[in-house]
């Protein structure tokens, strides 16, 4: 094949996660057969994002406006800061609304075996961002990896030092987790954290 | 989330066939934290195939040159053509280099149920290419499948007229094939082609 323009988009969509060199294929395609609806378009919207997408300089999201939207929105509690790894985490707990504070994004984990310390990490942004007089609680949100948990400590080590409480997501069932599927880790966790009826 | 613009991005990528609103968010965040290695230049590759790239007035295939490049190749073969369905099997012949004559792409089969006529494929321009005196052999490689064959059936009746060879691809057990998990009409066709060893 000499068709180089196109293969160009083909390896360019195959680095995406979760598509491989024949679903690119297939993307491209579709892309190509649907060109004014939504190629065109497409081709717009990730000009915007490239152009203007970048990190908020507060708290790491990734957003056209810095500080982003989240953090300028004045009806999010001041006083709490939700930390989670990654801008994945952030989305994640932002579309359920289950949380008006706002947060702080790491961007990964401490990991001794992969080169990751603490100042690779965006901790001393949030350690400025804790001693602020009105934040009164951290929310520790990193995955429940053995990675996560060894940041979460590292990070409530750090903020003794702020006046904070520093409170992390409780660990149990998942709703709708039928209790045969668990592992062995969870159920104890679950056991151990049970609460009166 | 009012983070409109990268919404924007997250709902065109779900449009793509093989990706979900999920893997189109997990795909978006990969595009916008590697901007200058993969957003970038997937920005530049899509505006230049959205801009140059078309079906070719030939033969169907999709190129930014027209003729595309292959039917302007020298080397192929003019004297026989190659009848597809989709530009997808197109490629896929080329790619497998099996064959070097040049291509026809119909842009579907005929269907009634969804109202595919022989006035919605591109069938006026093969008769035109195949009434050529250079062309010799038509060679209908539509999928195995009951539309498939139907269209491959109504091309070589309309072919009668030109002075051409119509021959479609063998139906068999396929390389790597398992005799044990094969359908029925696989095996039937396969034994009804048995060839002397």
């Amino acid at each position: 094949m000499t068709i180089s323009e196109i293969d160009r988009v083909i390896q360019l969509l195959a680095k995406l996660p979760g598509l491989g060199p024949r679903s690119a294929r297939r993307a491209t395609l579709y892309l190509l057969k649907h060109g004014d609806t939504v190629l065109a378009p497409l081709v717009a919207a990730l000009g915007v994002a490239a152009e203007r997408v970048a990190p908020c300089s507060v708290c790491g999201n990734l957003d056209t406006a810095d500080p982003c939207a989240l953090c300028q929105d004045a009806r999010r509690d001041r006083s709490v800061i939700c930390i989670v790894e990654e801008v994945s985490d952030l989305w994640a707990l932002a579309r359920a609304g289950v949380f008006k504070g706002r947060f702080h994004v790491l961007g990964g984990v401490l990991s001794p075996l992969d080169g990751v310390g603490p100042e690779d990490l965006n901790i001393a942004g949030l350690v400025a961002r804790a001693a602020a007089p009105e934040v009164t609680e951290v929310i520790l949100a990193t995955s429940a990896t053995v990675d996560g948990q060894t940041t979460a400590h590292y990070i409530a080590d750090r903020l003794t030092e702020c006046d904070v409480t520093v409170t992390r997501l409780a660990q149990g069932v998942p709703i709708g987790g039928e209790l045969e599927y668990l592992d062995d880790g969870t159920l104890a966790a679950a056991l151990k954290a049970r609460q009166k009826v």
